[in-house]
């Protein structure tokens, strides 16, 4: 059985959390939006890591589906608000809720699912503490943060290795890291075991983001479910750029025809060196769940990190 | 000493508490528009409620500083999104953050006070249980269900009195009830007392917002610190619009000219209608507080509630 087929059943639990939230019915304008953008068939990659990472150390499933419906919620915010500023009309395949329906109301969708993130979070049955809702706040911040550099990279000609590095772990690393983490944590892991997940979480999710850059580029449209090459048109700073820019100098390229862009990236040998860095954070990604305990959990973990690295969209 | 010299010392501390969050040099993009937010000058009404709700009952204001900050910033929150959708361009005398930077870095701005609010709260020093988490981020998809309520109204031609009521229920007497309530919560009040200053919060909250209705068309637009007949402009059902419609019926009327609504308000008694009917709202809150401990806090909480009922802008 493919690991998608072996995950499906996490899936399904995740959509039913996700969906148990005030009807459409009540306040259309607020929670319409909101249910089209909850049940466009996202991967669920976050939500299922923060499941196995709570069950591989013994958690509970009925408690972990709390943190992971919370995860899926400020991953949905993020992108409902990154489409409006990055002129986003394709999502998933459908079109970008400011664009079915308006700017405000995309707004509000947001806003709504930041609240609504919170409230699943809070319902956790086996957490009294503040510590998962600290850590969820420092996360969303960081999110923010990371968004505000990616935008203030848009208007400068280029950004460094390390800048680059920075903005992806703020934009993407921190929330597949506290998806691991709040995994963890309901799963009363021991400190050892959270902060070894936590860890995981972020190489992974350094990973994701350097292997989407390339997708921009060489995805099939179809299969992306937004359009291809994006992020060039857009001026963003993405490993494609960085490296480009590294090789290249100062020399004005002309980012916006991908196929120069492709021609440029394959006589520099540019794709084989992003591939090799991608590979590396796998490796640690891997390496950290060796030391955890071995169990079925980890192995879907295992094989899902495996899926991750041969994604094609 | 009038009551706005009398709560300095309280605002001085309050904008220290909001001013304690990193430097606008961290990520200019992002910290930048909200250190400008949060030092435009409003009234600070808000977190000032919520430490003297606490200290009324003999909280601690060390204590209480972070609630308050807390509600400052989710108020900011909503101030700067909703300008954005309602095209407002000036906001406590000053460019909106949509008009001095742009619509994106407006919607950053907000969900990064969103991310600084709960920051605040989760801080507070003597809570360890999620309670205080938990009424916040009601209050908060609350407050996000009475903007899309607002929004919806404007599309339609009128509303009754009931909707009209509930939309600003939740749009604004919501907040104000959760600033009380948390300093009571905070200020580690009995039972009874959270509930009656959770009370006394949500009628003063509904009074404010009749008044500001009615502030919309006859206040002074340099004492407003906002355009003068904007809820009109916008088509936005207000107390005015209400009545006015209960009266006129279906008789189109030119809302947009602020002259003739203000002839029309007179001519038919409107104006000491509504009035009436935020005096209401006023007795009952101070009755609230006659029922409270009576002490220097307690009569600090009456004068800001006379001050706020006798307000021209």
């Amino acid at each position: 059985m493919d690991i998608y087929a072996r995950l499906e059943k996490f899936r399904k639990k995740i959509d039913e959390e996700i969906r148990d939230i005030p009807s459409a019915k009540e306040i259309p304008l607020f929670y319409e939006p909101i249910h089209y953008v909850n049940q466009l068939s996202g991967k669920k990659i976050r939500p299922i890591l923060t499941i196995l990472s709570g069950l591989s150390i013994g958690g509970q499933l009925e408690n972990l589906l709390y943190p992971a419906a919370a995860v899926e919620l400020l991953h949905n915010f993020s992108l409902v608000h990154d489409d409006i500023m990055d002129n986003d009309d394709i999502r998933r395949g459908k079109e970008t809720v400011h664009v079915k329906w308006d700017v405000g109301t995309a707004i509000l969708t947001g806003d709504g699912l930041i609240g609504l993130a919170y409230r699943k979070l809070l319902m956790t049955p086996n957490i009294t503490d503040l510590r998962i809702a600290r850590l969820f706040t420092d996360a969303m911040l960081n999110i923010c943060e990371g968004q505000a550099l990616d935008k203030t990279f848009e208007k400068i000609p280029t950004v460094s290795r390390d800048e680059y590095l920075k903005m992806i772990g703020k934009k993407t690393a921190t929330l597949i890291q506290l998806t691991c983490q709040l995994g963890a944590i309901v799963g009363q892991g021991t400190k050892e075991q959270i902060s070894m997940l936590a860890d995981y979480g972020f190489q992974l999710g350094m990973a994701f983001q350097i292997q989407d850059d390339l997708l921009d580029i060489f995805a099939d449209e179809k299969d992306l479910g937004k359009r291809v090459g994006s992020d060039l048109a857009m001026n963003k700073k993405t490993i494609v750029t960085t490296f480009l820019s590294e090789k290249v100098g100062k020399k004005p390229i002309d980012i916006k025809s991908l196929e120069k862009v492709k021609t440029l990236l394959k006589s520099h040998g540019i794709i084989e060196e992003i591939q090799q860095m991608t590979e590396i954070y796998f490796s640690k990604a891997k390496k950290l769940l060796l030391s955890m305990p071995q169990n079925e959990y980890t192995s879907l973990l295992f094989d899902l990190t495996d899926f991750i690295q041969t994604r094609e969209k």
